[in-house]
C-alpha cells in the first residue's frame, strides 16, 4: 500500500486505529475450540466486527509460531482474509545479516504479502536494506518501544544523543516517508515532541495504548502531522474486550470507541 | 543441554564446530528435489554426514520460513533429527515485549526442543528474561555481530563504551554462565580481546568464518578460555561445498578439516 492510499483511508475512515492480532491459542472463547482452525475462525470475525473501525491490522508472528506449521496457516489466512483496503503488518521484529533479512523480506512481502514489516536495528543498515528494497511495502523500525527495557539500551545516551535518536536519524538516510515507518511506544509519550522533531514527516506505529497503558490523547496531541503520521495500534484492549460468544461485537464496541475518539483529534489537528 | 555435557562433547570430539543449515530452497542439489521433504533430504544427509566433526548445529529460521508452514515443518523434522548429543541452535534473532517473548521462548525451547535461541538485545531486559527463565535452556544474545552494519549502532560510543559492551556487560546481570552466551562475529577478532576481559568465562557463538570470511586461527588464540567457551559456525562454506550428488561427502570434507584445525587450537590452549 503506498502512502497516499494510506492517507486516504484514514482520511475517509476518520482513525488512526491498528487492530492487533496477537491471538494467544489458549485465550480463545471455548465455543471456537470446534472449529477446524479456530485461530483463524476468531480473527476472521475479529476483522468481520472491527473492519469498519480501523485501517490497519497487525499480526504479531510470535502467537502464529507457538502452534507451528499450523500457527503459520492460521498467519497466512488471516492475512489473506483482511482486505487490500486495510494496511497489513507482520510485527515480527526481525533482522539479520544481508543474505538473511532478504530472506525474511520475501517472506512477509512475498510469500505473506504483508504491507510492512518489523525490523530491529542492532544490527544496522544492511540488515535492514533488504526490506526496504520493496516497492510499495514498508519497514517499520524500532525506535523508542513500549517496554520497561527501553530504558537498557535505547535510553542509553550516546556522544550524539540516545540511542533511540541515532537509530531514527541514520535510517533517515536509509529510507523516505513513502517506505519507512518507526515504532514509537504509547509509553513513551513524554518523547514524542523531540522525535517528531527529528522526523516530522514519517508515520509512526504506536503499540501500548489499552493493556500496557499508554495515552492515546497525549500521544495524538504530540504527534499528529498533516497527513496523521500516526497508526496506533491496541490489541488485547479489543481482542479480548470480550470472553463469550459475543467476543467480536465487543472487540466491535472497543474499537469503535477509539476510532471516535481519534476521529476528534483528527478534527482537532486540521 | 547443560554447560557440563557441552564442554565434555567439545573435549571428546576436539572442537567447537557448529554446523549451520542456512539451507536455501534454491540453491539445492538437483537431484533432491523429487523427495517428498528436499530441504529436510538435505539437512539430513549433512547431518549424517558431518556429525562426527562437530559439536552443534544451527538453524537459520529465515530459510525455513520462506517456505511458510512446509519450510516450518522442515526446520521442525531437521531439530528432531539432530541427536541428544549435540547442541541445537535456532538462529532467530528474536526478542520483544515480554508476554510476546515467552511465546517465542516456548516455541523454540518447548515446541521445537532447541538448546538455544538467539535473541536481539534492543529492547532490554525484558525482552530477553523470557528466554533465561528455561532451566537447561540458553539465550545467545547478539553483543558484535559479523556484517558491517554492527558500526552503525554497535559500535557507536556511550558514555560508558561502545553500545555492544553495554549489551554485554548489563546482560551479565540477568543471566548465567550457564544459561546465557553471545554472538561475536568472526569479523571482529580485533574486539576479542577485550570481549574476554569482561565475559571471561562465557561461551561465544562465532558465526562469520568461510563466506564472511573471519579468521579461525586468530579467533580461537583470542577467544578460547579453559572449557573452549567458543562454538564457531560455518554454513555456507560447510554445507554448498559441493552442489551434486556428492555435495554430502564434500560437506563432511569441510567440517572435517575445520574440526581438524580447532583440535590443534585446543591442544595449544591446554
Amino acid at each position: 500500500m503506498t502512502r497516499a492510499t494510506l492517507v486516504e483511508q484514514i482520511r475517509k475512515k476518520r482513525n488512526y486505529l491498528c487492530v492487533g492480532l496477537d491471538t494467544d491459542p489458549d485465550k480463545l472463547p471455548v465455543f471456537l475450540k470446534n472449529y477446524p482452525d479456530p485461530v483463524f475462525e476468531f480473527n476472521k470475525r475479529i476483522i468481520d466486527a472491527t473492519l469498519a473501525h480501523c485501517v490497519a491490522y497487525k499480526i504479531n508472528t510470535a502467537f502464529y509460531e507457538v502452534s507451528g506449521p499450523s500457527g503459520w496457516e492460521s498467519m497466512q489466512k488471516t492475512a489473506d482474509y483482511i482486505p487490500s483496503t486495510h494496511f497489513k503488518i507482520a510485527d515480527a521484529k526481525r533482522g539479520d545479516i544481508g543474505n538473511t533479512s532478504s530472506l525474511y523480506a520475501r517472506t512477509f512481502f512475498e510469500s505473506l504479502a504483508f504491507d510492512a514489516v518489523t525490523v530491529a536495528p542492532y544490527m544496522g543498515e544492511d540488515s535492514v536494506r533488504p526490506f526496504l528494497e520493496y516497492t510499495g511495502k514498508w519497514t517499520i523500525l524500532l525506535g523508542l518501544t513500549s517496554n520497561t527495557g527501553a530504558a537498557d539500551f535505547q535510553l542509553q545516551t550516546l556522544e550524539s544523543g540516545p540511542l533511540y535518536e541515532s537509530v531514527i536519524r541514520k535510517s533517515l538516510l536509509w529510507g523516505t516517508t513513502e517506505n519507512l515507518m518507526f515504532v514509537i511506544g504509547a509509553t513513551q509519550a513524554s518523547w514524542l515532541s523531540s522525535i517528531r522533531a527529528i522526523a516530522p514527516d514519517h508515520f509512526y506505529l504506536v503499540p501500548g495504548i489499552g493493556a500496557q497503558g499508554g495515552n492515546l490523547k497525549e500521544i495524538s496531541e504530540k504527534a499528529l502531522n498533516k497527513d496523521a503520521g500516526l497508526l496506533v495500534n491496541a490489541s488485547r484492549a479489543i481482542i479480548y474486550a470480550g470472553s463469550g460468544e459475543n467476543f467480536a461485537e465487543k472487540a466491535s464496541i472497543v474499537a469503535a470507541g477509539y476510532a471516535a475518539e481519534m476521529g476528534i483529534y483528527l478534527e482537532n489537528n486540521r
